[in-house]
């Protein structure tokens, strides 16, 4: 069922948009999936790709529209009235998924659109998501459940679910809950398989009761962290009492996962926004130049750091041949240093990640990296046959270079985890460039005592 | 039911271990997940961990060694006699855990432990997982699935699933199979709330029949891609023939998924093994050490070409003072550029990867990164009085990397893409040090002309 269109098969459809065959598009896209329908509208241009989703049947539309890339999305919605965004795409999506839509919308939009939405519970399901905070398990979570009461039998159970069912588009799990709404278990699809043997059973006799869950303020790190932990393919939410409010699914799940990790490397390569290739290059540049523009402030104060020797320089200029080697040393250490942390800090559960002990291990590895690069180094400037002290002043320099570099790319994303700033902002650039002005203050500082003591 | 342990309990459970009181232990692990029990043994000491592991009883310790890090898995294993690990870890895992402990064995042991298997179906079902190729489909896959058939009745299937599904620990679809044993549908668990109804429907009538599937030798990325793709929560896996073989479930993907992002972003940081906080200073020293040579070994051609202009450094020093800057920018735009190519390459769908529009669109980005670079380091030198001919050399070179350093780093990824190596490795170190040598060599080469010119 996975189907991928080639380029020619691309450029037919556009003719037939061209030329508004309007049954023979739709005869193309009719059994699709709707995420492959998703991935072909993305390659159109937005006029085509308004042309083409028009010709869908508001089932498939809606769903199709969750499958955009974001900017198509928002540029779609916006061709929409508020009527179609509140009758053609929300009510055949669910509450999470409609809750997304409607946050991207204006503000004034946004009340006329939840206004004209016809079930009052979808409406109340959206408004009650719109109200949790932006990257909290209350935000991810979806409002339909199936759900039973610890005291019904199978039997009415079983009644209760098939009605319940048909408001859900994939039941995962069945939860259990006592009278109080809080949530008591969950029923597994196999104790299901079993249990219409005994109608008469009551469901507490049937439920599992160690139901992994989150709180509706739950850090989203901490829903993929538990649901990668326990293996559990939807985690349930409660409120503050207990009361059971919502799931996450496992595919809200992975999303979130794709997201954190593109977010992470694009940071640790120094892009601050989350761009893709097929952003425009107003976007992209806007993403890169922040970074950019600190490694420059970096090397203008590394040049006015330089300046400082350039009395030495004029007696030696051969010092200046491995400043390069010393910038990029310290770079490279500082940036691995900061990875393991912002890594080992990610992965959270019980990896210690205290600082003096992080550092004392970090400065083992240091201590052993210097040896064998200040050991290469020295080794080959003796056999270039530089002269003794820049031989010394390199050598030197490169072996502490890469103790501070570890320690700052240690300490620098430690601190800022404590102070609550993303760890992971402190790889990439930031580091690189602390890294660059120090090495470079290192050599110099290393240089003016060996020329000193050895000439 | 999530529990972690804080450092005072974890060394009251040390003092248990210590002093022998086996029962205080029991006592302490009996209630908890497999996972949470994990995660309190990864803290101890070997001598500790093997002590607990062996209160524990075999359905428990089975489950906890699945979930320990891979170096403490394999020294408990080693601690364990073939016959222990056939019986009391093998025969309590399912089929794709179980050839995940037996690949990490020895040869001879992997016989040996293979021979002590009780279940003949389990022994042929891991022999079969162990002959996939590593990375695709096949080897991720569990051979336990429930599985109906499509001239069954609707009361047929349910006696044989109930029976099946013993035998399988999460039960999240049904499979439909044609006489011939090809995948013909799935029959989610909604279908079945429904289809007690009527017991003597076929089930050809309820299945569906738009199943995504992956074949045995599907690379595990794209298996990735697709289940986030259809949002499905388990995927089944096909042989050649269209004959059903086993099934891919989401917790393994997210494994995956969580594999790729280490290595994405330690490759992008410098770091070649997958390595983590907790392992031994010589194990990262091992997978740092490689980028950081890479970089020294960058550093010293550096040094060769800037050796070449000695005589222009002589005349005038101060162009030593912007070689850290043109170097580090160099190096940052190189990164940024191949960073977008290489999650570009990484997301797959249908983003447009072609080298030549992908090297036109970053050149219009560099380009425009290039002019405010540039412009704005002519205007700062220009304040800080330098000479004409630094400004203009300055200002000239680093316009000029900006635009070599983006098109290196989107053509090198591409290529090794092309060449089917992991264009990850270009970014991070690889791609920096490149950009080194490069920008060293077109500020050199630059400076002379304007020198020559200005002067």
């Amino acid at each position: 069922m996975s189907v991928e269109f080639t380029r020619p098969q691309l450029d037919a459809l556009r003719a037939d948009v061209a030329q508004g065959r309007d049954s023979a598009i739709q005869a193309l896209l009719a059994d699709l999936h709707p995420a492959d329908v998703g991935a072909v509208i993305d390659q159109l241009q937005l006029d085509e790709a308004v042309y083409v989703y028009r010709l869908l049947d508001s089932e498939m539309a809606a769903e199709v529209l969750l499958e955009l890339h974001e900017g198509l999305r928002e540029d779609l919605l916006a061709s929409l009235t508020s009527r179609e965004i509140a009758e053609d795409v929300l009510e055949h999506i669910s509450s999470d998924d409609a809750a997304d839509v409607v946050a991207d919308l204006s503000e004034d939009k946004q009340r006329e659109v939840i206004a004209l939405l016809d079930d009052p519970e979808h409406r109340e399901d959206i408004e009650e998501l719109l109200t949790y905070a932006e990257g909290t398990a209350g935000a991810l979570m979806a409002k339909e459940l199936v759900i039973v009461r610890t005291d019904w039998t199978v039997a009415r159970a079983i009644v209760e679910m098939r009605r319940q069912a048909k408001e859900v588009d994939h039941v995962y799990t069945i939860y259990v809950v006592d009278k109080d709404d809080r949530l008591s278990g969950i029923l597994p699809l196999k104790e299901l398989l079993f249990s219409a043997e005994s109608t008469r059973t009551l469901i507490e006799h049937i439920a599992r009761t160690d139901a992994v869950s989150v709180n509706t303020d739950t850090d989203v790190e901490e829903v993929v962290n538990r649901m990668k932990k326990y293996d559990v393919v939807v985690l349930p939410v409660v409120d503050g009492k207990g009361t059971l409010v919502g799931r996450i699914t496992f595919d809200d799940v992975m999303d979130v996962m794709s997201e954190e990790a593109t977010e992470d490397y694009q940071l640790a390569s120094g892009i601050s926004e989350d761009v893709d290739a097929t952003d425009s290059p107003i976007v992209q540049v806007r993403a890169r130049l922040p970074w950019l523009l600190i490694g420059l402030a970096g090397g203008i104060i590394t040049s006015r750091i330089i300046a400082q020797y350039e009395d030495q320089l004029r007696i030696d200029p051969t010092m200046a041949f491995f400043m390069p080697l010393i910038a990029a040393t310290a770079g490279n250490v500082g940036v691995q240093s900061s990875a393991i942390v912002v890594q080992g800090l990610a992965s959270g559960g019980m990896g210690d990640m205290r600082i003096a002990p992080r550092m004392w291990k970090e400065l083992r590895v240091a201590l052993l990296t210097a040896l064998v690069c200040g050991f290469s180094i020295f080794t080959i400037n003796f056999a270039l046959d530089q002269s003794q002290a820049l031989t010394y002043t390199v050598s030197i320099a490169l072996f502490t270079v890469i103790l501070t570099a570890a320690m700052f790319g240690t300490v620098i994303p430690l601190l800022m985890d404590r102070l609550k700033v993303d760890p992971a902002l402190a790889t990439g650039p930031f580091v690189t460039t602390l890294n660059d002005i120090f090495g470079v203050l290192t050599y110099f500082t290393v240089g003016h005592v060996m020329y000193h003591f050895l000439n």
